[in-house]
């Protein structure tokens, strides 16, 4: 007799575990009984109270450590990282990966109008005036270097980052420069031919701040956008 | 004589080299050059071609695993994840924990308002028919738990989350949910006693929805977040 295949007799992924011990010290960190810079309980602590074996417990620290959640202090056991690593490794730049290659590129052109609005509009309330003497500067870099004949696109980013970072939000700042580096090919794309374009979009955005005005910002970076989508969709490879 | 501690004599930190690869293999996925379902080359080719050592790209693989961009095939190497595992473990969450636990608490609730108000605007832009049944039918529902005296959580959640949906673009929703996974435990104290005032907020917003009215919009989740932000502060343990 043929034997059928009974996939749930099959033994529970040990991935599985460690996942759910990190979900159990997410909760822990949400709900505030585990906080940055705390130790965590040792391994075999962790794994009699959650009832997991060590070898799940190290396997969910490994991954808390990739994470950047976790710091591993020689033979003190680990500890909470009480600031985000400033790393190289942007988890959200790797989901917006996956998530665009899955979905359409339209919903992330999307996702970024949808944040560069918001945030210029959050800029327009807290940007400063020392924000806008920055801002003033780069934008004149921008164009001395336009005028010379050179490429831009450095000067673009650093334009736009410097907008994120004067919502003086650190969320902002940073979801808005993971976004900056999902497009940071196409702005190659875009600049190379049009850095006349970018110095005209940067010219109304950095009027809009100046003058506090919500009404042009939102005209400003839907120009800007568009102009940008035009451009890169036009010319970009795939 | 007294040795001066040299720091830049002391072996360059495993931990780097591995984010280095990490960082390349980004750049790849970036560009496009990598593909989400392809096989990463051999451990022994990409030690080679990055000058690394085969350790530290075994641990950047383990980090990859860890951040959900990479599985592990037994016996056939590594291949990039064809898509976002809907895991328990959401890295952005991790992020949004540490930065606000260094940072003010201030700085999300305004990252919160920017998203949900943003948001809530593309929802009108791309809700269709069903997807104000759908919230229709949730707001019914939460009125009629709170007519019996039940609590209004869940609902309020749901409700949430049907509007991140209805906005028909994944990147809202995924960053929509993780904040307000984040503001679950506040969200259970404002409710506790505040059921009467959340079915009130999702009476105007659902009414500005169906109207299309983004004007009304606006002000509908902006009353609904002071009020939010005026309860959930005061009782709030810190």
């Amino acid at each position: 007799m043929e034997q059928k295949k009974s996939d749930w007799l099959t033994p529970v992924p040990k991935q599985s575990l460690s996942k759910m011990v990190v979900e159990k010290i997410k909760e822990g960190l949400i709900s505030g009984e585990l906080k940055p810079g705390d130790f965590l309980p040792s391994e075999a602590e962790l794994s009699e109270r959650f009832g997991v074996g060590k070898s799940s417990i190290r396997e969910a620290v490994k991954m808390l450590e990739a994470l950047g959640v976790v710091e591993i202090c020689k033979g003190n056991g680990s500890r909470i990282c009480s600031s985000v690593d400033a790393s190289v490794m942007n988890p959200l730049i790797f989901q917006m990966i996956l998530m665009s290659k899955a979905e359409s590129k339209d919903a992330l052109v999307e996702f970024r109008k949808m944040i560069e609005t918001s945030a210029s509009l959050l800029a327009i309330d807290n940007a400063d005036e020392e924000d806008i003497e920055r801002l003033k500067d780069i934008h004149m870099k921008t164009k001395s270097d336009f005028n010379k004949g050179w490429a831009t696109v450095e000067n673009d980013m650093l334009f736009h980052a410097e907008i994120y970072k004067s919502t003086h939000n650190p969320f902002v700042a940073s979801i808005g420069n993971s976004i900056m580096e999902m497009f940071q090919p196409s702005l190659m794309i875009s600049n190379r031919d049009y850095s006349k374009i970018v110095t005209e979009n940067h010219d109304k955005i950095l009027e809009a701040l100046m003058h506090r005005d919500k009404k042009a910002m939102t005209q400003a970076v839907a120009d800007s956008l568009d102009k940008w989508k035009e451009l890169s969709l036009d010319e970009s490879p795939d």
